[in-house]
This record gives C-alpha cells, structure tokens and sequence, in this order.
C-alpha cells in the first residue's frame, strides 16, 4: 500500500503475464479479492487488512464508524471461507476506530507478521522433508498465496535452498488450475524439480508409492483440527490415509478460528458455474481465448473448497510450532499458548 | 462395417458436432482406437474386432497368418489397458484363421453381443437405484463407449425410462473431459437431471450425503475383481468407502481378465502430456481453440487409469448377475459359471 493505493500481482494474469495491478479505493480492492486477482489464505488477509485502510482513508468523517461498518461488511462478504481475511478485517477495522494511521499500520503489520510466520513455518516444516523426498501438493500455498514464502511450499523452497533434493507432484487443481498455473511457475521459478499431474491422479501416485509425503495450505481451520481447504484436498487426505503417507496441513495461527467448534460449522464458498464449463488461456499466438469443455446446455456446481476431518491429518504445521495429530487440546495449547 | 469400411461416431468431435467418421483399412482403425476418435471399453472392443476383420479382408493370401499377426500386434498396441480390446482380437483373430467372412461375422457378433450385454447390464442394474436417487458417475460409460445402452449409464437409463426420478453428477474427468463433454452430452439426450461437478468435489458431495449411490464403467478386472477404470476411479471409491456411499463397477463378463490374478499386474496406459498441458475446445464463435492451461516450461503424467482394490466396491453388474462384495471365488462362479 503507497497512500491510499494498494498494489498486487495479478494472480489472474500468471503464469502467461506478470502484472502488477493497482486499486484506488477499497471497492476496488474487494473486487480484485472476489474475482481472483488476489488469490491465496495469507494473501486475502493482508489484501482485506488493506482494503480496510482504504476504508478509513475514505470515510467521511461524519458517519466514519457507520462507513467503517459498511466497509466491514462488503470485504467480508468477498470471500466467506477465509479465515484470514476476517481475522485481517477485526484488527484493521479496530485500529482505524481509534485513527486512519493506525489502521494503516495495522494492515501493513499483518502483511509483515504474514511473512513471518511463512518462514518459520518453513523452518520447522523443512524438518520433516528427507533429502530425496518426493512430496504432493494441492492448489497453491507458495508466496504468490501468502506475503512471502507460503505455507505448504515454504518447507519445501528451505528444504531445496538447503541443498535437498525434492520432487513436487502438482495437481491442476480444477476449475481454476492454480496448481498447474501457479504453483507451477513458483518451482519453475526457483529450479524446484516439479511435475503436473490431473487432480484425480494424485491418489494412483500415492498407491504406487511414487508420492512419500503430502503438504497443504488451509483456509480456515476449526478448534477441532477439521480443515477448510481448496477444493480436493479432501480426497486427496483420504488417498494418503489409505496408502499410509504423511499428510501435513501448512498454515499459521491466523488462519485458526476457534470459535467454531467443527468443520461441518464452515460456509463453503459456491462459485460460478462458468468457471467449469470454460477454460481461458493462451492460444500458439499468445492470444488468450476463452473456450467451453463442457456439453452445451448443462450447467455446472463449483464450491471452492471442501473440509477435510482431522483424523485424516498426520499433523498441522504452524508458525508455532509442529501440532501432530492435531486436537482441540493440542491446537489449543499451541495457537493460544 | 459395410464392404471393409468401419464407420464411428467421432467422440473427439463430441458434443459440439456430431459427425460419423469412415476408416477405410486396419491402420486407420488403428489410429482412431489411439486418438480416442472411438474410446469407452466396448467401444474400443467392436472397434478392435473391425480393425482385424478388415486386416484379415487386406492380408495378403501367401503371407496370411503372418500379416494377421503382424495386424493383430498393431491393434493390441493402441490401448494397453483396454481388456475388450484384446477379448475381440482374440476372437476375430481366431475366426480370421478359418476365412475372412467368418472374421467379419465374428466382429459383428461382437459389438452386437455388446449390446445385449450391456441392456442385461441395465435391467440388473436398475433395480438398484431407488425412485429419487443421486447419483454419482465418472467418466463416460455410456451408450458412447459401447455398441449400444452402455455399462454404468445403462441402469440409469432404465431407471429412467421405468419412471424414476434420477439426478446426476457427473464429474469433468480431465484432461479429456468425458464427463463434461459425453456423459452430459448423453444424458442431456436423453432429457435426465444432471450437474457437471469439478473431478476435485465428488468427495465433498459424497460427504454431505448428497450422493447416494456410485456407478462407474471399467476397463479392465482382474480375477481378484481389482478394477482398471479411468484415472480417478480410486479417488472417487475411497470417498464412497469413506462415507458409506455403496460404489458399483458396471461391466460385461468380456471385461473380466480371469488370468490376470490381481490389479497391479494390469499395465496402465501413459498417454501424451499434451492432453493435460492444453485444453480444446469453440469459443463463442464456435471456432476450435486450443489452449494452454499450464505454466510454461513444466512438464505432466498422464495415467489414462488406475486401480480401485476389490475391497472398496460394492458390487460389480454384470451381464450374468450382480456379484456383490466381489472375491476370486465369486467372480468365478458368475463369469465362468
């Protein structure tokens, strides 16, 4: 954020184009998180921290709270599963009734502790990957979802700069393809060995033992340990539980809501049936084409994300600490503690 | 076939234009069997059965056996996995040895057996969907991948036709989308209830109990009733086992591969990574596209199918009875008995 002007990559762009797009106002901002330009658990918090500012910028200063309020609820209508973006919402909104610098700060210092937590997050979850490890992921939870690092990726990217060698199975991650898009580019990127597998491939890869150990991001966590995630991630848990490989959720305390006691508590964000019935991309002269891949005629359900149970996890990978076999109890001890 | 010409519907083509290609010698049959310009497993069996029929029509009379070999080699090269590929060439290799004209005969008898099955397939089947029931499918087995009714579709086209209310959802099946594009394209046909849902979601319905019954195709079972299907199959069985979700394989006894004792012996077909890498398909002028939905300079696998344990089916229907909870024995008494 320079003033009132927040500044994001254009996750909608990648990995065809790099572009940085720009937003005026909040209601911008909050477009730019509906429709995806801004994408990712740790990016939407710091993107809605940062709309809230906005909002405090603009507010008139004779109904402030009352357009504080308005503001609240527009960027919190954005993106219901998200845990970070409500928890980024409460503190930028309680900082800006108090002074529109102090909301401005608080945002900016979401977006740092963000960066933070990634990297221990990476420190203590590099632990867990051997030299030689071959590791599956889901969607994308590199620096591209989060400020910097990621969740899921950040062991892996320390565990490579360390001088181990990994190997990373990448769904597609249907509908919108942010494995095979982005979490591609990411390892591309950094001289990551990768490969890009259909999403219901993971579970064959598992099954011949080519896949030693699964990391993921989450959404939204309950006290519980049950995981709101991208949508799959679900099956792929039931996949790793049955052929006994370690499946490992990467995500930091923000994304934690304790208040809600069970993942079935969860609203599952419905997105749109176009994203399924059409797919964009780049055509041989680099002209990007919208195309349909489904029967003409009938329609699609698109919910964007799923709840994995907890007895599917091997563990939850914090910035705190490493929570294995995750309980109410224990996640209590570690977040709260 | 009429003369030695083999004529298919062109799956590749489907559901945006409906065309019937013409395929004049073994080779080109060959070539279509491997481009899935003819795919589903009964499908490619008729196919296959043509494709030797017309080889036996082309040999030369002084190198006879040799160039039906050289033929049958070809054929059996196109689809590894593909069981009623190798049951047909069998067949009409063995009725090609007595005259050309029993080898055609022999074909026909094939892919008009595989109607009959695949009717009986249904009539069994149907009385396993209850009036209102969800269903969940994957893939395409439908009238599309056989001769006629199909495997898995063919009681719920039953079902229907007996006045039962059925629903639907029916996977994308990536990369090549034979759900999107075929099953939707036949139950639109056919005026049936459905949804296109992303491959990642079917869980994610199973665990709300929104899906009350599983039934798939396959390509190939083993003696043990381990099933080669299509990549995802296992996915989708696990998510059933796991929410109790009765999972039926639908299949001709032709399928069943009683000297393959067990699913790891099947050998899975590597298709090209192109199909993962970039998608076909109109805009909306209706022209063909072909796009690129990856981050350039990755790489994918492609597994065509993978291998669901007996343990996680129900049932398998077949033309010859339902075999429930499937063991060696039980697969014995109904195909062989």
């Amino acid at each position: 954020m320079e003033g009132s002007r927040v500044f994001m990559i254009d996750q909608n762009k990648l990995p065809f184009h790099f572009k940085i797009a720009s937003f005026d106002n909040y209601l911008e901002t909050c477009r730019a998180i509906r429709d995806m330009t801004v994408r990712g658990a740790g990016a939407i918090g710091s993107a809605a921290g940062f709309a809230m500012a906005q909002a405090s910028l603009m507010a008139n200063e004779q109904h402030y709270e009352h357009e504080l309020e308005k503001a609240r609820k527009e960027i919190e209508g954005t993106r219901p599963t998200a845990r970070n973006l409500f928890y980024a919402v409460e503190r930028v909104f309680t900082a800006a009734l108090k002074s529109t610098d102090q909301a401005a700060e608080e945002a900016l210092s979401i977006a740092d502790q963000d960066a933070k937590d990634s990297l221990a997050i990476g420190q203590l979850g590099m632990e867990l990957i051997p030299d030689r490890a071959r590791i599956g992921t889901h969607c994308n939870a590199g620096w591209l979802a989060f400020t910097d690092f990621g969740t899921a990726l950040s062991p892996i990217y320390l565990a490579h700069e360390a001088g181990k060698k990994v190997f990373v199975y990448i769904d597609e991650t249907r509908p919108r393809s942010q494995g095979a898009r982005l979490t591609a580019w990411e390892l591309n990127n950094a001289g990551i060995e990768h490969v890009i597998i259909p999403d219901n491939a993971t579970a064959h890869f598992l099954s011949r033992g080519d896949i030693h150990l699964m990391i993921v991001g989450a959404d939204r966590i309950a006290a519980n340990g049950d995981v709101a995630n991208k949508i799959g991630t679900l099956e792929k848990a039931l996949a790793a539980k049955r052929y006994g490989v370690p499946f490992y959720v990467a995500a930091p305390s923000s994304t934690f809501d304790l208040l809600c006691e069970e993942g079935t508590m969860i609203d599952i964000e419905l997105r749109s049936e176009a994203e399924v019935l059409y797919v964009e991309g780049p055509d041989d002269q680099g002209i990007v084409r919208k195309i349909r891949t489904a029967s003409p005629g009938s329609h699609a359900l698109n919910p964007a994300f799923d709840i994995t149970p907890v007895d599917l996890l091997t563990g939850i990978i914090t910035e705190k600490g490493i929570i294995e076999n995750p309980s109410k109890q224990s996640i209590e001890e570690v977040i709260s503690g």
